[in-house]
């Protein structure tokens, strides 16, 4: 699964054929990831979509067809068209691990490569890991909010089309869900892949009671019955009940009954009720029906009676944001040889950017709590950490730090260690638990202090001046 | 582009080894798409989606890659696997035309087929359907508001993922958007692919002034400057300006330029004044920065001088909704050679569905504008129309009329014409010349009538009576 190369903006390409004429498109640039706000008013992210994004830059070439339809666009020369074809990646990509917690401001990838190159891939790369990222975010509010219980992501149908489908329920998974739904993305990702029933497997037959036999006949040890059909009180669940014990008459178990309208907080209660008094306390309440971070909360804190949670739509479409905002800027560029940082202003203030090559301390306590990020040029001796107005904020000591931004890519191949998609979900949730739970409130958490270095602060001032210097004397 | 098999829910394919073992497999049911309420809270939405649709169907079969991996989840028979292997799609699609007006409740589109391929293909018609339709709708609101000046999508950055930036770019254009910024959407579809260049053009020279020549010389006559990385009034346009005469003296004519941040009412105002007063009216203003319906709606409602709207994260993403709320519901089913109509209640009133075999009847009056829809039963002759309620609305005599759900594929097959994208486009933008301003607006607009006939009204009464009797007697 790799995004073909025309998967991207055009201006991509009409900017590569401006550095192509203008001599600049084998000059070294190096370009940051980076987002400017936490998805959903949370405290956090969490970084996924690395390995597809990497997979995308190994792979990345275009096939004749390509040049051709670009040729028909009549705005490319022949020469450039060349270039085009023989074209690869050849460059650097550094990041953060996938599955770690990361926060807004910070370099999340660096990619170093020629101009041409490091232009060229920006648009894959930010759909990559913008969506990915999104999802995993998401994915790991809501695991947070169900405490414990298992949750399934049942996006498909909802999803923003195909691939809105597939990479949620891996970025899902990676942010702590439990299985999905999605037949493809078990194959794909090797994701465990659950499921129920519908109402038209109740509506095949002439009523409840025989859905429900026929159901359990097929699946005797796992099946889960859907309940709401036709009224789950006054038939779904006593009819499930009756099936489990003609089930257990045979020796087998009912697995669960699941709930997918009304109120969640009197039908679980009630369902609860009935089975227990039934004998039936191993039988699982399975919840769907539009839920969230939010919903799944109110239901945990209130001790409704669910046993796992099916969430799709409001997962897999990352509701409430639809979006990361991730963007990709150019921090240095080597002129004659040697590296010059640059600098984006913009007409807004928080639209600007980080100039010069970068990396992220992270720093711990001594129980390994994350305690501040610290963003430093690299291989540069480092000074006081600042917060981003430059004001010293002399942080407690730290007992141990780790920078963040490693080698993925090098020479446009992997290097080091892929890890499995459980390292990256392990990895997301021992980021979480190192994670103070004030940040992963999700009503008006405090702000993650992310700081600059003295120097690349003194850096960004400095450079800020001289563009204003630069714009007066025009 | 057509979507794998495995791109299913489990249950899908759990539901088809049951009915396979209870001999239910081939009985002729019929399913149909419907969506709750109005995306966006709007008045209306826009069907997109059903070449796509069409195409899976007709597409649809099982690798022997696809049948061993299934075979090692270990829960389906070796029987059943072995229909797999052989499955087609031999069914019927009926739906919409692909690019009309839709609207809550009525059928969408209809799958009439062997029960096991019916069920089968409910999550990837969903997907492709509910995606799809969202953004054509999202599309049309967005190129409404921008009152005539062209709108270019330029979502693939913050897309959910491949295809959700692939599909919005096809549904943005057939709802009403002119071009997208992405090259393989241009190659599938032959939308037209449009784009200006980023900040990094600008920060890969060592002057903004130098970047823009630089960018002009490439592209002469086409180029589009964007004038905000470091100050747009103090640096960007000045600069623009001078490029733009520049050009003059060669003969040449800058296209425009770009504002990406800042108070767009202040900044278009004053480069529309500076570029007049160069003597450069000819120059055009395009707009980006996470616009949507609203904001361009509050701009051109001011009459602020923006010729292009860039709209990117907002549109392809469905900002405000994220999915459409389409499902898929059994309506029919054959149980010994006839048709018997199957209801679905649930424990929430609005989601239960409407029974039997159906189409959709479209009235219009004598100036070809719509004034109602009317479910009603396919082949029975037609009742009176009454409310959901089954209120006699008595509505006025109608000028013509038509049914909506034709059909697209037959016994497997693709049949009729297959519609050029610029017709879907026309299709959409014509249906919404057709309904009245009030079901356009954005803000709380009345609801167009939808109307069951009063025989469909009866059935489903009946049935409902029925099915509530029999849960007393249990």
């Amino acid at each position: 699964m790799s995004a073909p190369a025309l998967l991207t903006d055009l201006y991509e390409l009409t900017m590569m054929e401006g550095y192509h004429r203008t001599g600049r498109i084998g000059d070294t640039a190096v370009f940051d990831v980076f987002f400017r706000s936490n998805p959903f008013g949370g405290g956090y992210a969490v970084f996924a979509g690395l390995e597809q994004a990497a997979s995308y830059l190994t792979r990345l070439s275009f096939s004749s067809d390509d040049i051709a339809c670009l040729n028909g666009l009549g705005i490319f020369s022949r020469d450039f068209l060349d270039y085009l074809a023989a074209f690869r990646f050849s460059g650097d990509l550094y990041a953060f691990a996938e599955g770690s917690i990361v926060f807004p401001e910070e370099p999340i990838a660096r990619v170093e490569a020629p101009l041409g190159e490091a232009q060229f891939v920006e648009a894959a790369l930010l759909n990559i890991l913008n969506f990915q990222t999104l999802i995993a975010t998401k994915a790991s509010r809501v695991v947070l909010a169900a405490g414990g219980r298992p949750v399934v992501e049942f996006g498909l149908r909802r999803a923003q089309g195909e691939d809105g489908a597939l990479s949620a329920s891996r970025a899902a998974y990676i942010g702590g869900c439990d299985g999905t739904s999605n037949v493809l993305a078990g194959k794909r990702f090797g994701i465990p892949v659950r499921g129920t029933h519908a109402h038209s497997w109740v509506m095949a037959f002439d009523d409840e009671l025989s859905a429900f036999r026929a159901y359990a006949e097929t699946y005797p040890d796992s099946s889960i019955l859907l309940v709401d059909t036709y009224d789950s009180v006054e038939s779904g669940i006593p009819n499930a009940i009756r099936v489990a014990r003609e089930l257990e008459e045979r020796g087998h178990r009912l697995s669960g009954i699941r709930l997918d309208s009304g109120d969640p907080f009197r039908l679980c209660r009630l369902a609860r009720t009935m089975l227990d008094e039934a004998g039936l306390g191993y039988v699982k309440i399975v919840l769907s029906n539009d839920l969230d971070e939010y919903s799944i909360k109110s239901l945990t804190d209130s001790g409704v009676p669910v046993d796992i949670f099916g969430v799709g739509t409001r997962l897999v479409t990352g509701h409430g944001e639809g979006a990361l905002s991730g963007v990709y800027k150019m921090a240095s560029l080597a002129g004659n040889g040697t590296q010059t940082p640059r600098l984006k202003l913009s007409d807004e203030l928080p639209k600007g950017s980080l100039p010069g090559i970068k990396n992220v301390l992270r720093c711990f306590d001594d129980t390994g709590l994350m305690l501040y990020d610290v963003i430093r040029l690299a291989g540069v001796a480092a000074g006081e950490p600042v917060d981003m107005r430059g004001n010293r904020v002399s942080p407690h000591g730290f007992h141990h730090a780790a920078e963040q931004l490693r080698p993925i890519v090098v020479d446009g191949a992997r290097v080091g260690d892929v890890s499995s998609l459980e390292e990256l979900r392990e990895r997301c949730r021992s980021g979480l638990a190192a994670l103070s739970e004030c940040f992963r409130r999700f009503d008006s958490p405090p702000e993650y202090p992310v700081l600059l270095d003295q120097g690349l602060f003194d850096l960004r001032l400095r450079m800020i001046a001289e563009i204003q210097s630069g714009l007066r004397k025009d």
